[in-house]
């Protein structure tokens, strides 16, 4: 298992090792996290946002500097050379001479794979387009380890935009390494994509429902994502499965004990403030988690760790 | 007294014993202000500013690096998850994961003490609404001590915008604090507001006046803000007032020796810059005041310094 | 000899021997560029960005955080004060506050100069007006220097628009310092200022032509710039001109063997990708040779090499 010098690019690049491995050192980085480090000392991390993700940006900036190097880098299209029509091959091939490994989001299906093809140096997708983002995956998987202490055995549902929501994509394939079982649970009009259901069928069990209600029980792990009312076209259709996919008091009555609940934030009123006190709600600690696993890849791909 | 761990929302906040003892420390940032300190390394500023304002961010982020730590952030709210419709409960629940203590600067008055309310790491408020800007207050009342000596026994006057001004309000609450007598000048619709009045009556001595010559010979400190043409309903109005105000060298002629003129920056015209060359200037000293003040603050809020 | 404390707002303010010795130093930078270093730890770079330039900036800031510094600043002039009015000479008092050294990049001409008279830190002209780019000629020299072990006895052209193209007056002073041939290929509406021609007459011989195709086989360094299409009031002539300054394979078949092509980047279609394999391409490998000008610059200025 080698991660030096390695992109990441999508979740499938990657085997179940090592992904373990990933998820491993993210544990040993929960010390260095708390009390800093200066392990990337010296070292330069370029942020390359085409689209602006203040969250995704800021927790990356803080993996580095929790490692003790610096970043670079810029927070939307308009601040950058794209206004003067460069290439993003070109972006890349003139970022590398200042930065040691590059984080990209961007619009664009495809966009981080082709920049890594022209860069020398890593570079780590940080969602391109609506087709994946491996970071925030890898992050799911580490807050469900570290609260349930495993992953295989579980029954996790996935609820809200499945078609859209550029996160369960990644999600949906890293589970699929697991022995779990799988609840998508969607408005009809925001099932998961066909081509996620093909990647994941026959290495899990995946049902999809349109009922929330009825699987609460079941389940140990509930990841809800945001749904977007300006994927309908109808107002009303909007308004008439909003209700459905909200997480609420009422909707977790039935619920197992330990349940917990996922959300890649931000949230809008799919969970209300209501749920922030019980004991499911995991979601504000997933963000610490991102922090870690980052800073376990750019420590990896770096070649700072083995 | 304790620090460590603290708010800083509002200068009534503090005693007067926690103002001097600030101020203090501030007084022991100035050598580290120039050749920098490794004291906070590690550690991380969270500058979260959902309306600009480069001054007051470059101060912190300044502050901070002088300190040797690092700092993240956003500059104004289009490059933030608010654009994504994220509460600011939220918003803080998040970066409290990624930094150990939060600038907050926000355009609704009381944003600053909700989002205290809600992050376990401290929060300083870099201005909220029209309300307060206490740390402007701290580097203005140490700029007064390292130029005068002492505050106690000051007359000092407060001109230009009283009533939209957001830094005069904290400072006539600080100053009350002392033994000062003040002058308000302004023109009968920009006065100060009359919960301010009421918030410093009884402790000093208040006197409202439209008449800036009348008082000059009188005072010690000239503390000038501006006067924004867009809070007059009629240009006209601005326009007669607006010369009243002006603190030129004709206006200066009978001023103390050691009178001092301090203006919260940025300034248009209400003080040329003939009177930049005057040993009465002091509003760039004041940039350095808010430094080694923010120094002082993020190294008493992290326990850094006792 | 002294670079401490200097302004760099010229290329015409140093003589052949500083330029000499700041390619010297840079050249020393090269090992620090790649294992960083801690020679300016506790200095602090402001970015002032009144024009947004994202590839030098990340150059300026890469520069310093190669040499262990920080960096603060803004990226353009909507994030700053100047929406309030305020002054550039105030900027820079308030500013001069915060950093040990300023880059300054403004629309107007004579901005950097105008700063300079104000600060009383040493200010880099990082780009004002169609005038001067400073640096940007450095960092072409050095280029030349690496490439091909000299600069004086060589043949070089500046191809494109040489009119508006900021780099280039830059570089055509800087090259006129050394023993070389110049030939200036361009339209005739986008021919080198008759200003900048007077500079250099008389010091190097300078040839103006507008076919490049002639030229080719005599040269050393082809520097080529971008055409931008809005300087064409008549898009038609655009269209015309536009296929005679583009360096493709074609145009390079008579080239010398070790010519070497330079562009300031971002470049749109100019120089097609194919060239970008051949062993002409240098134009990023410029980029790496901004990062070690600027850090020479950046440690001659503050003092930390002499």
């Amino acid at each position: 298992m080698r991660f030096k010098g390695r992109d990441v690019i999508s979740i499938k690049d990657f085997t179940k090792d090592e992904v373990n491995h990933i998820l491993r050192v993210a544990g040993e980085m929960e010390p260095l996290a708390k009390k800093g480090s200066d392990m990337l000392r010296g070292r330069i991390l370029a942020t390359l946002f085409f689209e602006p993700s203040t969250r995704t940006r800021l927790s990356f900036e803080t993996a580095m500097y929790k490692l003790g190097g610096t970043t670079i880098g810029f927070a939307e299209p308009e601040i950058s050379s794209v206004r003067k029509g460069e290439s993003l091959a070109d972006t890349v091939r003139v970022v590398e001479n200042y930065a040691d490994i590059i984080v990209l989001r961007h619009p664009l299906e495809g966009a981080a794979r082709f920049a890594a093809e022209y860069a020398e140096v890593p570079v780590i997708n940080a969602g391109s387009g609506a087709e994946e983002h491996p970071t925030q995956a890898l992050l799911d998987l580490y807050t469900i380890v570290k609260e349930m202490g495993r992953i295989d055995g579980l029954k996790i549902a996935l609820a809200g935009d499945l078609r859209f929501g550029r996160t369960v994509h990644s999600l949906a394939y890293a589970l699929s390494l697991y022995d779990v079982k799988l609840y998508m649970v969607s408005p009809p009009t925001l099932r998961m994509r066909s081509e996620v259901l093909e990647d994941i069928k026959g290495r899990v069990e995946a049902v999809e429902t349109e009922d929330m209600e009825s699987i609460i029980p079941e389940i140990d792990v509930l990841y809800v994502t945001r749904i977007q009312k300006e994927r309908f076209p109808d107002p009303a259709e909007y308004e008439k499965v909003r209700g459905s996919y909200r997480v609420d008091l009422n909707t977790l009555r039935n619920a197992k004990d330990n349940l917990i609940i996922l959300h890649p934030l931000p949230r809008t009123d799919e969970v209300p403030p209501e749920v922030d006190m019980t004991p499911y709600a995991k979601y504000f600690k997933q963000v610490w988690s991102g922090v870690v696993v980052r800073m376990a890849l750019l420590a990896l791909l770096l070649g700072a760790v083995e």
